[in-house]
Parts: structure tokens; sequence; C-alpha cells
């Protein structure tokens, strides 16, 4: 009874979130329409990595096989953030120039379900040249032009992001397995747009139990090597999880 | 083009918390169907307050109309906190013979966003009683019958709202203006499922600047009358938005 067609009305965004140690930098797919006689450029911006789901996944399923598809990678940080469904999210002009365009039978309102994604950037580099996918800073994104709905639906997604990394360990999902404490200290800087104190920060993940220091330094760096820690998500369980903090 | 029909594969479902100044309750709506020959009971069970969206309206507007007709209430906090697509979650026996029996063009397949919405008990009582729509407390919700998924969103709903209540100042929305300490504190003990010492709580209040102590006393007890506090969001706003507290 269910078969592989695509829902018309549902798909999935996913806002895929990665950072070079420098900053933070989000995933996008452009889009490109030319007219066919006159080779015009008719379109050329860019959307965010999704789809419509499929009649035989669910939601999560449809998330994480895009994101497989764009990296390679089954192992992704990835939630849902929040639902998009404004009765015009897909009804801007060149919006409807192109779906008339791709003539896939998608639906003219469509209501799609965003995901936040979280990627070790060091760990992706292979799959993405062929698919016009690339890497952009996020504080970029504010002059691009982009797809539907899709520089709302990032904000939205950056927002969570920054919310849920003051009361989640999820940041460390962006880390190699290994970080020192500068590169922790750049990623919360560039996750929160903010900048902290050296010694203040150090103090901080002093009191952090679950961040661990190892006996192993940086390897090949031009600076003197700095001290290798891990994120254990053991320790944090036994320590923090549902530890009650109503001060807000 | 957009007319006011049902989309028959999007819906969204309300799961409306409140708080009786003892216990955290859930509206639930009694979904009953006899033989129509025999009159014998087929289905008697529960369902949350959810219908499918229509054309014309996007995901909040669909929300807040349920809520709307529900209590007559307007200005309900209301939040999205998940979406559902599991293949099978409107596929259950009883859910068939529902869906077949009520014949409304809904989709075999039907992906549902949540709402959390949060109710001051004290300002709802009216509108409850001609719809089947029944308060119930959040700890028999275990052992109750409900329709589709609907048992699975609402632990989904509660685990969200006990998440968010330890970081956002949300749990005041359950609350009337004016309120005493003992309320906030039964208040935190039923969202959270466990106690606090008077003393302590108290002083974690005192130095929450944006509780505030007004010159104002309960009316008509049998007890002591006891203080009157309020909850400023503008305090709040100035002194916590916004504040990094990402030691976690």
């Amino acid at each position: 009874m269910i078969s592989h067609n695509i829902v018309p009305n549902i798909s999935v965004d996913c806002v895929v979130f990665g950072f070079d140690f420098k900053k933070l930098n989000v995933l996008l797919v452009e889009r490109e329409l030319k007219d066919e006689e006159s080779g015009k450029l008719l379109i050329k911006d860019h959307t965010l990595t999704g789809y419509h789901i499929f009649e035989d996944e669910d939601l999560d399923t449809a998330a994480n096989n895009i994101l497989k598809n764009l990296t390679g990678l089954d192992n992704i940080f990835l939630e849902q953030f929040a639902a998009f469904g404004q009765l015009d999210r897909v009804a801007g002009d060149k919006d409807k120039v192109w779906l008339k365009y791709i003539n896939k039978g998608f639906a003219e309102r469509i209501v799609t379900v965003g995901y936040l994604a979280l990627i070790d950037n060091t760990k992706v580099t292979l799959h993405l040249k062929d698919k016009n996918v690339q890497w952009f800073p996020v504080n970029k994104i504010n002059g691009m032009e982009m797809a539907f709905d899709h520089k709302h639906i990032f904000y939205k997604a950056l927002e969570a992001l920054q919310r849920k990394v003051k009361v989640e360990p999820i940041a460390f999902e962006l880390l190699p397995d290994y970080f020192t404490l500068s590169q922790l200290q750049k990623l919360y800087e560039a996750l929160l747009g903010t900048s902290f104190d050296k010694r203040n920060f150090r103090k901080k993940v002093s009191q952090m139990h679950y961040v661990i220091p190892l006996k192993k330094k940086q390897k090949g760096v031009p600076h003197k090597p700095a001290q290798l820690y891990l994120f254990s998500r053991e320790v944090y369980d036994k320590t923090r999880k549902g530890k009650i903090s109503f001060i807000i």
C-alpha cells in the first residue's frame, strides 16, 4: 500500500552546522536555473539541505537519509527544532518558477520539519564537491539570497542551537574526539557570538568534570602543542543529567 | 485557490497542561464509538486536543484555533515541541475503525505537529463540559487507553516541559497572576516529580529577582493568608535573558 513516492506537501530541511576551528559554518546547496533558449540566468541562490519525505519514510529517517547521502556519515547528531507551515512559504516569485520548472508534483503548500544537524568538520570532506553543496560562514548568511523561507528557517535553527548549547553538552558534537581548550573556547565564542576571557573560561571548564584532560598533546602544529581533552558522555550523565537547576 | 478544506495528512495536537494547586493535569477529549445496530461499545478512549490543519491556516493558527474553541481563551502559552511522523502512528486497529467511521477524508498517513500549551487553571472552567473534554492527572495517563500515538506524544510533551521549566520561566504560565510561594513550590514539585525543602526553595526564590513580593495577601483562605508574589517578565528579560550560563 505504501510506495516509494514522495509526499507532495511534507518535507524535511536540515540545517547542518560545522566548525572549522575558526568560525561556525552551515551547509547550503546551490540552486541554479537558466532559461533553456536564451541561457539567461533565471535563478541563482541557495537552499538548505532538504527534500520531501517519501511515503515509506518517517521524518527522522528522511532527515538521516538526506545527510547520509550528502556526507557519507551515518551517526550525525540530528534533532528536530521546529516545523514550518506558513501559507506563503514556497510561494515567492522565484520559488513558483522553480517548482514549475522541476515539475515533480510538489504541492503548492508544503509543511517542512526543520532538523538541526551538528557535524565534526574533520570527518566530512569527500562527498560535497559533486553536489553544489558548500560550507558558508554563518555570519554571511544574512547577505545571501536564499530559496523559499530558508533564511528564516536558518535563523530559527541558529537560535535553537544557541539556546541548546547553553543547557546541553551538544556543542561537543562539533569538535573532533580530542580537542584543545583553545578550540573549545573558540567554538563557544563562535556559537554564541561573543568572546571569553581565557582564564575565566579555563576556570569554568575545570569545573566541568566531563571535559577530561588526556595525557596526549597535539601533533604536527607550528606552535607549542597543547594538551588534548575529551568529552565524556558517561561522566556527564552521571554527574549532571536530570540535575535540577531551575534557578534561571 | 486556497479553500477552507482540511489538509488530509497534516494535523496539530495540543498537549494542554494545567495546575490545580495540587497536581499537574492534562486536557483530554473522550473518543467513543458504538455499533449502530447492536449499540455495542466499539471504542472508548481518549485523545489529545487536536485536529487537521485547514488549507488556509498555518500551524500556529491551527493550534490557537483549537485552544480558543476549547477554552474560550485567546492568549494561551503555546509552543511547538516536536513533529511526529511514524509510519504506523494512526494505523492501530481501533484507529483504523475510527478513521473509517468518521469518514472525513483523512489520509492513511498523517504527520502531526505537537504543541505544548500551558494554562492558568483559574481562568478556564466554562467551555469544557459540552465537549467531552476533561482534565486528567498527569500521573494517571500511563494507565489510560489513548488513541493513535497520543500517549507517546503526551510523554514527549511532558519531557519537553520538564526540560524547559528548568531553563526558561514558563512555569509561571501555569499560575494565576498573583501566587504564593507555597503554590510556586508545589508547582515545581508537580512539574518535576520531586519535593523540595521549604527553606532551601525559598532561599533560591529570593535570588530570583523577577519573582516579586507584593504588599498583598491571600483572601478567603481557611488558614493564615500568605503573601502574594508576581512574576515580572520585564525584570526577567533585563536580568537574565541572554545570560550565558553554559556551565551545564
